[in-house]
């Protein structure tokens, strides 16, 4: 892509109401625009950072056995005067009442209009089990919107909702999300660590919270040092073996880990961390980036959805909810990887690979140079963004480092008339000069 | 994709209110499910070809120089008064009020919005040509949904938008879009007829709507002969000669084409009709699946969108917006590819490109040819669903036509005995006998 036929609207100075890097950092580099209270347009950088990250949960989704469908936005308030949750659910929850009067709402989540599609369908335990997932847009109304996409109203949530015959496989169930999530985040370059939860509105009675550490993060969280040496299960990792599954999360809930708000109304939490020795205790910042949930028949008694077991008899299915809002996560990102000059992004989030920066638009030599680079790299199947600007130097430079792409390429009139250009590795800063072939090798080969 | 694995509710009923064929096909099919009047979800099948056909559109636009972003679904009243279209809009408009009583509504367009973002960032004519535009969902609030998709409240729309200094260059931004379109129909396997249109509510002097034709068509629509000849742009068409896309829209334009609609009310189309020769009419039955506008400065004047030109002087921008629901023209594909037995897709947007179905699982032989075939489709990165459920061959059979992949490849134990297969064409429905190699090869070579 080049800039010139893009849309990367770089803003000078922060929006005053920005509290947060990640917030800054966003709208500075062109990826967001508020359009009402934590109402954003995503601009074409955010965009594509959030199609990588929704494709990384999406695969990671799919390998761990969940199939994807695409729920509606608005639902009827009858389907939740079901569970009970129509009354439950506070302001929070967005409604509406359209042309004929009828009650209806944006939906904060969707328990409840799955329950429907799988009572409609599902009759026998033969077709369990069964994990349907989407990636779509919610509304919470939160009442103070703020740290622009970390905490929006409008927000994007992946959902899983996971149905089983009986307990055990519904805990195996949740225990293949659960390595599903330790695989996606550490994907997006994040270190996660799964915390015992509330259960909040959801309900049920386990559930764990996916915390991914950051320097600016928003809570603290408190855990034993075992988290860092912990490899997270490979690509190959077997989702159809339960006791693998439940080793791992077995291995991964063992060690303490608690955050603030445990720490604070739990005594259990307070003794076990006290208990810890100075050299395995863990203190640092935390951003909540994913939540999953238990709750067997919260749903599936009063909604009905029951299927014919091997005895003959009807039973109420055992579900498990599993969200990540890859909006928040993106913010969650730069949280985590980010300095002075702007983000960083991680190679598997970036929005292109590869900057590649023209010193001299106009100049022949600098023009050719960029053309070969830009070529090989297209061929090659290497995202780019070509930085064809006729702007200063410094501006591309501060450009190029604000929206953080992994690697800079750099055209100038003196390195080009020697053959040669010049890369930045944007994370350690490291420059080194390098023939044009060898420049197009090192990303292309 | 194993089919036990996959979750594809096929219904032996067509439901009660399904008056059209996509709406009873897609139903059966388990593509969608009704969750209330005109809102539906989109389960596994339905939403693999929903994003098949939502990858054409994007590519076909990003060809012709169109950027992505993501607007929000909910929007601000306060924006839709700047351009008046607040009161205009009728009830048609889902209108909301939340927590703290701002007036909000779903969106059903964004020129408001889209408006509210160029102002915000772009100063120059040198920014300019631009073209933004994303896929969404939308609510229109339609007094009678039915038709399923094709005419839902909640449905998902492709909407462009252009800017351009002034009528000429905005012209040729259109022109663009109108090639683009040409283009994106023809790779959905579809005939389309651009007509010209009224401009209705989003205003405007010049608009073309997008035709194709299909038997069960909504509509009957008035053409000459002339464009059953007309060759589709290629894909190297060059989207930077204004003069190149300016004829092909000429070509495209100039022969007679009208709805029942223009037809009625315009005595001029009735004339142009009545004078053409009875070997060059064509009427037939047709379905509006785009639809172009160019209205200049409707929205960038009141809502003080303007550039500096080379002038010096500030200009209002002229725009221009362009749609496609990919929702309706999903159901659209289906009405105009379809028989008795079910769904025929066409290659390029068919939710897996084979059906593989093993007509004795458990039977050694099946099951091992059809884990070969299965392997190295994978290999291949061909889409294939594997039919590998314990059912009735019959209801194997009846499935595949109803979901009408373009391929089966049927394993049966007396072929399979003797190292065969059978490869059936779902269009023409010719069938064929070939070595397990052979066919392997038909797909994967």
């Amino acid at each position: 892509m080049r800039l010139s036929k893009f849309f990367l609207p770089i803003l000078k100075e922060s929006p005053r109401e920005a509290e947060i890097v990640s917030h800054r950092l966003m709208t500075r580099a062109g990826m967001i625009k508020q359009q009402s209270a934590g109402i954003y347009s995503w601009l074409p950088l955010g965009k594509i950072a959030l199609d990588k990250i929704c494709d990384i949960v999406r695969e990671e989704q799919n390998r761990a056995g969940a199939v994807e469908i695409l729920m509606p936005t608005i639902q009827s308030a009858e389907l939740w005067r079901e569970s009970g949750r129509y009354d439950d659910y506070g302001k929070e929850m967005l409604r509406i009442e359209d042309r004929m009067e009828r009650e209806m709402l944006f939906g904060p989540t969707n328990e409840e209009m799955v329950t429907d599609i799988f009572r409609s369908y599902v009759k026998s335990y033969k077709d369990l089990p069964l994990n349907l997932y989407h990636i779509q847009w919610k509304f919470r109304d939160e009442r103070r919107p703020r740290f622009g996409v970390m905490r929006g109203r409008e927000f994007l949530m992946k959902d899983a909702y996971s149905f089983d015959l009986d307990y055990e496989a519904s805990k195996a169930a949740y225990n293949r999300m659960f390595v599903s999530y330790l695989r996606t985040f550490d994907r997006c370059g994040l270190k996660s660590i799964p915390m015992r939860a509330d259960t909040g509105p959801i309900g049920g009675n386990l559930s764990h919270e996916f915390i991914i550490l950051a320097e600016t993060g928003e809570s603290e969280v408190f855990c034993h040092r075992d988290f860092e040496r912990f490899d997270v299960p490979p690509a190959d990792v077997d989702y159809q073996d339960d006791a693998v599954m439940a080793s791992i999360v077995e291995k991964w809930t063992t060690p303490f880990a608690a955050t603030d708000e445990i720490m604070e109304k739990e005594e259990w939490a307070q003794d076990a961390w006290k208990a810890l020795g100075d050299d395995t205790k863990v203190s640092a910042r935390g951003i909540e980036v994913g939540h999953i949930f238990h709750f067997g028949t919260k749903y599936s008694e009063p909604m009905g959805a029951a299927v014919q077991g091997p005895d003959g008899k009807q039973h109420f299915v055992s579900m498990g909810s599993y969200g990540i809002g890859p909006s928040r996560l993106l913010a969650a990102i730069i949280e985590a990887s980010h300095d002075e000059a702007g983000i960083i992004w991680p190679e598997s989030v970036a929005p292109f690979q590869v900057g590649l920066i023209n010193m001299k638009p106009g100049d022949a030599a600098c023009d050719a140079a960029c053309e070969k680079i830009e070529t090989a790299l297209s061929n090659a199947g290497i995202d780019f963004l070509h930085d064809d600007r006729d702007e200063r130097a410094g501006v591309k430079f501060a450009t190029a480092d604000l929206i953080g792409l992994p690697w800079q390429v750099i055209a100038g009139p003196r390195a080009v008339a020697e053959g040669n250009v010049e890369i930045k590795n944007r994370k350690t800063g490291e420059r080194e000069t390098l023939t044009i072939e060898a420049a197009i090798n090192r990303f292309a080969a």
